[in-house]
């Protein structure tokens, strides 16, 4: 049956694309996407595949039970878009001004609803129940994965697979890891409050420009020196911005940066050390402070069977000629929260486009279109090899 | 003749708070103040004494010769104005937004043209020359001093005073000193250029922020280090401006700052410091940078025999109950420049304003008027103490 | 005939427990090792496998030919001791001042010559050849490894293995990896050339603690920005050693430190990097610099291959009921350079002495005995398992 | 009477050189100087000048009064040498191992005695008290001079005067000032306490050196931000001492340094700074410290009047071409403490040697011994320019 649905699918290649250009320029913000959201239910509405709308906010599940016993298993789409300003010079251009899918959610959404559909037609034989899962608001924490995997709209699934057109890694290529995929992302916000004063007298002063270089040179000894040297984490500080004019001294320095972390124990590691290095920077100057510190996604870890059966299943893909287990990728992903409460696997479908080799976010991003239906094939012969294995667990009398 | 002319100073007290006030409600920025040397030119015009008007640009010297032989001696009042929202709450507030004359140059101004008015009246008596020298754009580098002096226009001059009404010394007070009265101030800008990139990926960028931090940082090493102790400097980075948004490494930091010095050989010392810190810096991290200096004033440096002379005037002036030598105040003044060429002396009038305290340059900034005569009399009490010193070296034969 | 093996081990344990503690007593520094040495040749003497001495300096290497076909397989212990005043108290403590075997190479030692001596009745059905490898010095580089590889005594070997008796991991327990087992550990000396003088001067001096500190606090960025976050690297500076007195400004600093990494590639960049930062802040102060780097031992890279056989091998041995693969430890081995030449593997043997949980190099580190046996079995069940897989690939044709 | 003193002196010139090279060869360490007290104490002796001996130590204090009436001065020399081994090639060379007159005492003793003995001979005109202060540990804080004072031994003198032969002043030239002359200068001792351990394992440890470096960085913070630009302070660490070997993290850093300072308002703040400089990098990273703060000898704060009476009297001595005012000198006096109780000035006598031109506290240090006469002329010349200038204000009414 395998064979048939990739078959199938190779065959809605046209309508794959229409779908994903439709939705490239029509793009709309996290947690603004409700025309999308719309167009997707409407889409399994026509199919006939019952859905609920509006779970967790903006997402979308549609559920296809099969005509034979088997688990119940998500597949994952996200449909959210970003405040970039389209810049390719191509027929399906963004239509919207200042935002553009940059990252590929389009065609994510355009290869699961054609899954969907091919799928709609192999029902009967169909073993377990596929949950068709188009999760609003992956760019923008605290994401839209939470308030799904709350909702309860989960609790009946099995496992969750999902996977990323991934720009950097060339077509026929298909990477995950069997642990920690993606990196968990924080965001920072300090505020040093010093006292200002003419640039000639700063003896009259707390010259909050000196104490913010502080604080980020101190910053650079959480990872020198107090992170095991064998784990990894990044504290990095995007904006320095204090002051406004060449002969006063600023009073306050606003720094606002990310925080990287492959477990949560290092991250807060990272706080509590962060907090004391600002904390000694302030009693050292007999300054003051604000501290924000804003969770964002959790650190990505694949379950180790889940992706190996992954692995496996690539090898069922015709156009998948490497399957590769990588490095964490320093990138977040609220997939995250599916892991944490689900078994399941995310992983990376190769789409890099020749000749245009942007990298994700970049206002000329795009991808190798032919990845659509190799995400497609992957996901469900996850599935399929997923079914497999708990049938071959269940006739060993493993559970 | 000096009693008389008090006296009839005393009289024009209430005309000299009527010019202060309409200058005061009529501001003008450095270099655009056409109006208000129209103004000054028009009060000449009418009192019948020769004057040049555009000297170097907007300035205005007018010329009394007096009936007696003596020195010509230059009387100098500045009349720019500074681009702040003036926020008293006074019927002589500025009418022009944005533009206040928040430094009491206003005041100077109305001063210099009552004593000029007065003197039009001892002309006969007068030994030697008075030049009424009102210079445009003392506030904004490179000022209206330096192409005055340029301009030839002071040529002839044998001596220059002038003074500031000083908004935090008290009423009654009047301080100079025989040496450095102000600080060279200079302007600078560098311009750290790193390597931006991803947050999570420090390792393929060199960071503006963190290269920055380790410039304000060294820099403190110049006035803690490389200075000698007994010498006075001043190295204060004003802004610090990098970066966009928390999740991207800055690829540019730029640094905007102030340096005060009391000797020319100390700013060579810390342009030369600074350049090397920078280049290090930069070394260190595989960097480019530029480095723009913009020598401002030099410091203002009394003639000791000048000042004394001022001292000594000082003391004709019924109001001024105190005469101080202080210490360089770290602030900027391009009288410097005048005497640099020849001698003379700067000092300060007490015009503390009781009840709104505020210093130089703040949106609330007054002066207690009745400094206006105290200044008018101190500096003509000046001219008279120098026209009289040189007759007695004259007389003595020493020239 | 293994389980003939570990028996016959068992019973030789009152022999491995006094070969060891005589060797405890009598401890010899790195290079120094000669008695033992002898020792370690006599034994082989009386047992009459033949074998070498002064291999690539003090090493022994003794040969047992085996009466079957198969490969040649060197097991390595390697016998010298360290510069520590021994501070245990127990009958068997050195009688050397100040030289101690804190590291259980005595262990290592006892345990080869037992298995030796247990060998040697197993000659006539022993398929394949047994290189037992003693190797000097490898606590003080550029150790016994490289000599003896270089001798070209080792060309005609096709495997080794080796151990080290560890003293933080619980008895029973082994572990390996299957990639980097140990870190590369490089040591360093900086001395940076400032210009000393008074105290109360210091514009006329380069103040070398003020340098040193910034190169200290620079260095902290290799870590924390320069390398890519998912790799490993330590920068430490163990000695900072400048000035003499309190009012005189220090000419020299003095910085010797160790760095540690899991691949060259990264040895390499923090190497170019340190040198970029310690010239940056030369040229930032006009000073000077020595920078001498010395390369240490090289990561040891364990085949996976290989270190899969040693797993699989030690559950052949009673004792260890855990095998654990465990992440990269940061302390060096010179078994380095055999990996580096022929496939192999390390691994731990855990050897933890309850009640006398000291660290290795510890004045009072000691290791449970018991281990001795656990580590003879687990290299002579590797040796078999070496034997029969490249049997079974043989069979299978693979070469 | 003063020229006939000055025509004495220069007859006396043979037994001043004799005394200065006998005191020379024997030096003694402060508050060790009992022989050289012994040797004062004997020449008055014989001299016939009633003295006292162990006047707060080893201070011995000689009292000349003199036929006519006037006020009481004291005229002081100090007279410790330093623990400097001398490495002239003379013949007066040090016979005590490790000690020596590196600064001159030697000299200061031989005038002043040499001095004594000549206005025995003038006892009976002499208006007013010479009191011979000879001070022994001036090189040692807390010094001699303190407990003098405290000893009330100079309760009933009117003023002090004391002089330094200066070994980079010129033969003939004679400085002091009339305000500040001399710095305060203190020793302070600095332990930060972190936490040791292996090289590789960084967070494991709180890296004193990375500690220790911060501390040195951020001092210099204090001098270029906290003081006012027109103060003077320098805080000199001098010595940075952390660390045994390349791959131990040391656990403690200690930095031991020096601070001037020419007022306490400034001693105070500097302290204060530290302080919290200190704790702030401590509880950056959680560690402890001890900051030891040693308070030595004060500014040396010359009072106007006296100084000014210096400058006059100078004019008297033939062998004086140049009287300088100068800026204060960074090094420290304990004559400090005598200025403090009573007014008095110090100045400087020029006694630059041609051909060995050492600083003071070089173990080639010597000086002009020409400048021995002018010392006493100079010293003995203000005496009575005092007595005169009082003589003047009684007259006068003024007392």
């Amino acid at each position: 049956m395998l064979q048939d649905i990739h078959k199938r699918l190779d065959e809605l290649y046209p309508e794959m694309v229409d779908i994903r250009r439709y939705l490239h320029q029509y793009p709309e913000l996290s947690f603004q996407e409700t025309k999308t959201a719309q167009y997707i239910a409407d889409f399994y509405e026509e199919l006939g595949i019952p859905y609920q709308k509006n779970v967790g906010g903006n997402g979308v599940i549609a559920t296809l039970k099969g005509g034979k016993p088997g688990k119940t298993v998500a597949l994952r789409a996200d449909f959210d878009a970003l405040p970039i300003q389209d810049e390719k010079n191509v027929p399906y251009k963004s239509k919207v001004d200042g935002v553009m899918h940059a990252c590929g959610h389009d065609g994510h959404t355009a290869a699961l609803l054609t899954l969907a559909k091919t799928m709609k037609s192999f029902q009967a034989d169909l073993p377990g129940t596929i949950v068709f899962l188009h999760q609003h608001a992956e760019e923008y924490a605290p994401g839209g994965a939470k308030p799904i995997v709350e909702s309860g709209a989960l609790d009946h699934v099995d496992a969750v697979f999902g996977t990323h057109l991934w720009a950097t890694t060339p077509f026929g290529v298909m990477q995950t890891s069997k642990n920690v995929f993606m990196a968990g992302t924080d965001r920072f916000e300090i505020n040093i409050q010093g006292l200002g004063g003419h640039g000639a007298y700063p003896h009259e002063t707390k010259d909050a420009i000196v104490l913010g270089s502080q604080v980020v040179s101190q910053l650079q000894q959480i990872v020198s020196r107090r992170i095991d040297p064998l784990e990894t984490a990044v504290v990095t500080i995007g904006v320095f911005d204090a002051g406004t004019t060449f002969n006063v001294i600023a009073d306050t320095a606003r720094l606002v940066g990310t925080v990287r972390f492959l477990n949560t124990d290092i991250q807060e590691k990272v706080i509590e050390e962060m907090e004391k290095i600002i904390q000694g920077v302030c009693v050292a100057n007999d300054a003051t402070y604000s501290f924000n510190y804003e969770k964002g996604y959790p650190p990505l870890v694949n379950h180790a069977e889940e992706a190996g059966l992954v692995l496996r299943a690539a090898k069922y893909v015709d156009e998948i000629h490497t399957t590769e287990e990588v490095k964490p990728v320093m990138g977040g992903e609220d997939f995250a929260y599916y892991t944490l409460e689900k078994p399941g696997a995310y992983f990376f479908t190769g789409a890099q486009k020749a000749g245009n080799e942007y990298p994700h976010h970049h206002p000329k991003f795009d991808i190798d279109e032919r990845a659509l239906p190799v995400a497609a094939k992957t996901l469900i012969s996850a599935y399929f090899e997923y079914q497999d294995s708990n049938k071959k667990l269940k006739e060993a009398g493993s559970y």
